[in-house]
């Protein structure tokens, strides 16, 4: 299996040195974390007000606000910031703004801004979701996999391929709850059998990098954008006669698709990338994926748990 | 649930820097990759052949034979050096030895030497390994798990609790064939019965730390011997009426524990170390470990999977 280089990890040195020369971390004065990064050429694309932002060397763009400064505060900031990026040519994001806030989290746990879902990849903030692969089995362990087709009036990867259900994680919501909503809404599924059969497997996490919103008036090639993410991993064996159903206008329909058309569809690369990795854990997960066949197992295993240099809801000592 | 903090990821400066400048790296002229971390003290402890190594600064002891040397020569030679550590004071390395070689690889995956078992750890060489873990599931879906006790005649961690079934990962050996074998010998479970039901589930891959032999004449507190390792993970769901026994004198006994009575083991530290970890793998990905109840989830799991900084067989890119 092909996996592109990505996000060179710290330790490989001037490949990592190389990326990041290019990007801008999100620091606050008094929080001892990166928050994100912003590429540079989007730093450089519209003025900081003085009284909230000092643009430090190498390369920092620092809130000063106190630490004690309340969320709202900074989160007000965070969204002045965020419409003079759109004015400045990056009229996507407010295309694509959904009043839905994602926190970001400081060294102890604690929420430092809440920014806009929409933004959150401009400034190269972690996010967190929920994904729910659903199956059946038949009688000679053969397994087969609920596989949704987007939408195609979708905003972002309308038509590719998905997990069963998905959704991202808002400030304070659970991920089981998330999850529980999500597969209800988007595949009409009884929340009773999901509350009995759906089961935690586990969590992945890694960076993802996407092309930038192009910058009027600034032709030179831009920085793609970063995009660290942490997935919580759910599957739910269905009864080969419960047969999940689009309900909102996320989904255009599910196909119970056999494990050698899903590889097939991960190969032509059909899928939605953060959607192809889950089902890329699931088959290593039951087997499919097998270190005798996979020359690039363990190291594909150890890139979809990457440890991601930002502060997450809860830290260990 | 507490996990210590161990070895420091490199992106932790200081924290890396501090343990780190307590080793020597193992490194071979012509060949690009750290092959294992020596404690200094152990290095100073014997005089190295100049005409097989040059001990460099910073902190690295180095092969000097070409890049084209056969496998036969450099294995020979560190084994020169395994016998004259034993004889500076560390005759425990003699006294494991078990005749059993693992690969060292290169950053090709090719295979630059092989080293005795038993002397691994002290070169801080990335050893392979496979864990399976049995268990029996009732209508309600409660899960029991074979827990294994080590006999009181092993020479590590005697007594101590265990997976099902373990092994060490020789050179060559493929991961399902070597943890067949270990079901078969060591918990008398039936070759077809393995064949048929054992899923591959996947791998971890972290830092162990272990206190080293004493240094006989060297009274300083020495630094830990590191212990990189990956293990593949294997389980195997048996009917009721299949118990595992015991077959040669590796284990004490088996016994079926529910999840309750293993997460008080575990707690109370009663597994053999990297048998706990895959316990706790089985129970993120049964969900019984969940990101509900476990505050520090996602950073367990990034731990369990964590990239070593050295080649292992086969790499990407």
């Amino acid at each position: 299996m092909y996996l592109p280089l990505g996000f060179p990890y710290y330790e490989d040195g001037p490949a990592y040195n190389e990326i990041l020369k290019n990007y801008h971390a999100l620091k606050a004065h008094g929080i001892n974390a990166t928050l994100g990064y912003i590429p540079s050429s989007l730093v450089q694309s519209i003025s900081w007000p003085e009284e909230y932002w000092i643009i430090d060397s190498p390369r920092e763009i620092v809130f000063t606000t106190p630490p004690g400064t309340a969320i709202s505060t900074r989160t007000k900031i965070i969204e002045d910031a965020i419409y003079s990026i759109a004015e400045a040519g990056n009229r996507d994001i407010l295309k694509g703004w959904r009043n839905e806030r994602f926190p970001v989290y400081g060294p102890g746990g604690e929420i430092v801004l809440e920014i806009e879902r929409s933004a959150s990849a401009t400034f190269g903030i972690v996010t967190s979701g929920v994904q729910l692969l659903c199956y059946v089995e038949d009688e000679q362990g053969h397994i087969r996999l609920w596989i949704a087709r987007r939408s195609e009036k979708k905003q972002t990867y309308p038509g590719m391929l998905d997990c069963t259900a998905a959704g991202a994680l808002g400030v304070g919501e659970s991920p089981r709850s998330a999850m529980i909503l999500e597969a209800t809404e988007e595949a009409s599924l009884d929340s009773g059998i999901i509350d009995t059969d759906m089961r935690s497997v586990g969590s992945i996490s890694y960076f993802h990098m996407k092309s930038p919103f192009p910058i009027i008036g600034n032709d030179s090639a831009s920085a793609p954008l970063l995009l660290p993410e942490a997935q919580y991993l759910y599957e739910l064996k269905l009864d080969q006669d419960i047969v999940p159903r689009p309900n909102d206008s996320e989904v255009e329909d599910f196909r119970l698709w056999n494990v050698d058309q899903v590889l097939e569809a991960l190969s032509r690369g059909l899928f939605k990338p953060n959607s192809a990795v889950v089902v890329i854990e699931f088959f290593i997960r039951h087997g499919i994926i097998k270190p005798e066949t996979e020359p690039n197992y363990r190291e594909i295993i150890m890139r979809l748990h990457r440890r991601l240099p930002f502060p997450t809801a809860v830290r260990l000592g």
